[in-house]
């Protein structure tokens, strides 16, 4: 199993989250590529650090909006859309390259990841910039949405997670944020769940049906205050349970 | 001889320059990234337009100041220079990779071109990140400045360019800006300038002496009201004169 | 009869428009105020042109989204988005102060100006940041919107506009411009269909009946290459009609 | 005597400071206008907070360099600098009257503070600005520097502040952040030496000798991790020393 988490998020003179202490827990990196978050000089930084610890780096890529931090909705035209998703993708590319390391994966942030998990017209624009840039490229999407089969069947290939935190619904979509109980917040909770989900592909619905879920990796948050406590728990958890923790990208590569 | 312009900048609803109509004359391409100039979608099309005319293209990297065209000097620490100009050069690698093509050297602009100059330390960081990023890429310099042997010391390569419509000093520099005289605007004294420093590497000084200049490139301004004629007349007179018009980049990938 | 344009649209280097041409013809400016276009420089600028002609100011208002002019929709929470409208009004409130005037309406910009025609929770925010920021401060809308009624009912004065090149749907809707004889180009047509308007009150639509239309302003856009030709043709033949071309700022405070 | 500290820094997801905790401190907020720090939206939060406390507002004028937090040298021509003071201090003076209060004095941020202390070419800009939105703005100064009184000669009112954590040169200049002990960080110490201040005009300088110190604010850093309890200690003993801490606004409005 894979554990991922949102890295590079600081900007300029603002901190966000603990690269550092998620980098000793996660096997792969999303990290912010200047749209939404991450400035080139903190991003280089996340990156070498990554590297150094043999994290996979993946492109978390978003809207064009930093006071929004890429969290709302924007109707952006796909040509438009493919090009910025191409652009960020190059650039962390680069610093990648600075690094030692490649970029593996593509991990659409905030709006954009909620836009393309149903609206496939906006998945194309951005499996049409994975294809352009770098077709080897991997493509991080949520677990039993209609975009991981579209990906595939465009030729992508697609690594599908649950989110640790997160409620689910019977029919295996998120609970949305506005409703209760949408977010989990004890730590030994969330990694017992997902220690269940690794050991046997399900997961509790909020309503309290097991659904199935084909997850080949955890997200788990990185802003949060508990967000290395909890980390640090699934982690211990799943290996306690026998669940080996490696990126994807060993697969791959090497 | 090689003829570059700077291109590429555009931003959002706003134009500048005859992209199109400067990829019919030009043999190498400055393409803005994004900094100073440039949005992803409008700098993605003139990457494809170049590849499609098989003219070169260059990183034409600038500070972080869209509002002032990177023609304000910051005081950028080092690394944060060498991480925004590495960022620069993998978002225009990205979309190069799209369109088929490949960035084949680095052109600081504004500010940092004139910084880099004659301001050693600077040039450091934006040769720290070339060498990062990718050691193969050239470096395009003013003709006459220290830079050139610095880069080449540094194991970058270096293109050394004249302006077409710039007047010079006795001491081989650039009359500034603020001074009379400084700028030249009759095509056909620019062009026929332009043929001679082809012919036996020497200029005529805003003071009358003939000067030796090393230019393997001819830059033509992209963005004054006459700069397509002018380029138009360079190429011409050029052509005219015997001298073929060819990028650099044929020497060391074609 | 008040003539209205989108002025100070420039941006650094980056030029859009001729403002000085258009202040010549209008009787009112919707200034950009730096979140879709606009630099504080070029707006004060335009700001001074217009005082020293008598011209009205408005705050035109736009989404936090150069790269995309405002252009595109975006969810922005009502509570950021009052913010951000009083922020602009207060930041061309200042440099209008610099200018010896004063601004006296607001108009909101691009996507923002088609959400809040019909949204009317999001022309809540709009509305509450002009009685936040300014009470007296008019809000020109689209005439026959439901937008106009909702701001008078809360206290708000408003001044509705008609556009001078849009063609109307019996409804007395604008035509969508993705359909075809959505936008006029013919000067003489433009003028003659203001004259009309401007003397009785209605205008034909696209499907050839006679639709009323409450309109104070007529809105001429600044940005295309007729745009001056046809603000000329609109105001010469309104005035040779009779119609007194004056600002609606004059009955406030002339 | 009054006690100043930098709020409004926050951006958008990224926090930064304790605004409501030093509000409850501090007599004189320097508020973040939107260039180097500070979103519409969380700047009205502390404006509001603020004026909820009976605490005077002014306006933290930036360079445009947000990624570089305004701490970086920028060559800006002072047309433009003095258009982009004004609308700063226009978009807080909205933000303001939405929240009941007003913008009473002005204070340069980082690069630019550093800048005008000297550079009294630079100043004038500042100083035009403040003169063509709202000539009773205050300036708020580095104690002892030229500026205090060019400020005051071209009839702009002047504030001038102590720096508590700095240490001092024995010419009334800080020492450099770059030399050791520039920087003081024992809470007790610094608000021995701000009482002493207070009391008879005068702080120890670096090299021992009691210098003179004209000042009548005292600017405590915000964004240190250890700024709240420092900000706690100076007005503690301040008081307990029988100084009073009021802001230089209630002299002139109240």
């Amino acid at each position: 199993m894979d554990l991922n988490s949102d890295l590079g998020e600081s900007y300029g003179a603002w901190q966000m989250g603990d690269d550092a202490a998620m980098l000793e827990i996660v096997t792969s990196a999303n990290i912010a590529c200047g749209f939404h978050a991450g400035d080139p000089s903190g991003i280089l930084r996340t990156v070498k650090a990554a590297a150094a610890r043999g994290v996979c780096i993946g492109a978390h890529v978003g809207y064009p909006d930093r006071v929004g931090f890429g969290r709302r909705a924007m109707q952006i035209a796909p040509d438009d859309l493919t090009a910025d998703v191409i652009y960020q993708i190059g650039a962390l590319q680069g610093l990648a390259r600075a690094a030692g390391t490649s970029v593996r994966y593509v991990k659409p942030h905030g709006a954009l990841y909620n836009a393309i998990a149903h609206d496939l017209a906006q998945a194309d624009a951005v499996i049409a910039a994975i294809r352009a840039v770098d077709p080897t490229l991997a493509l991080m999407a949520l677990a039993g949405s209609p975009l991981v089969a579209h990906a595939r069947a465009a030729g992508v290939s697609v690594i599908c997670e649950a989110f640790a935190d997160r409620a689910y619904q019977a029919d295996g979509q998120l609970v949305s944020r506005s409703k209760a109980g949408a977010v989990l917040h004890d730590a030994e909770e969330i990694a017992a769940r997902m220690l269940a989900m690794a050991r046997d592909g399900s997961i509790t619905a909020i309503t309290g049906e097991r659904i199935t879920i084909e997850a080949q990796s955890i997200c788990i948050h990185g802003d949060s205050p508990d967000a290395v406590a909890i980390a640090r728990q699934v982690a211990a958890t799943l290996r306690g349970g026998g669940i080996a923790l490696q990126s994807f990208c060993r697969d791959h590569s090497e």
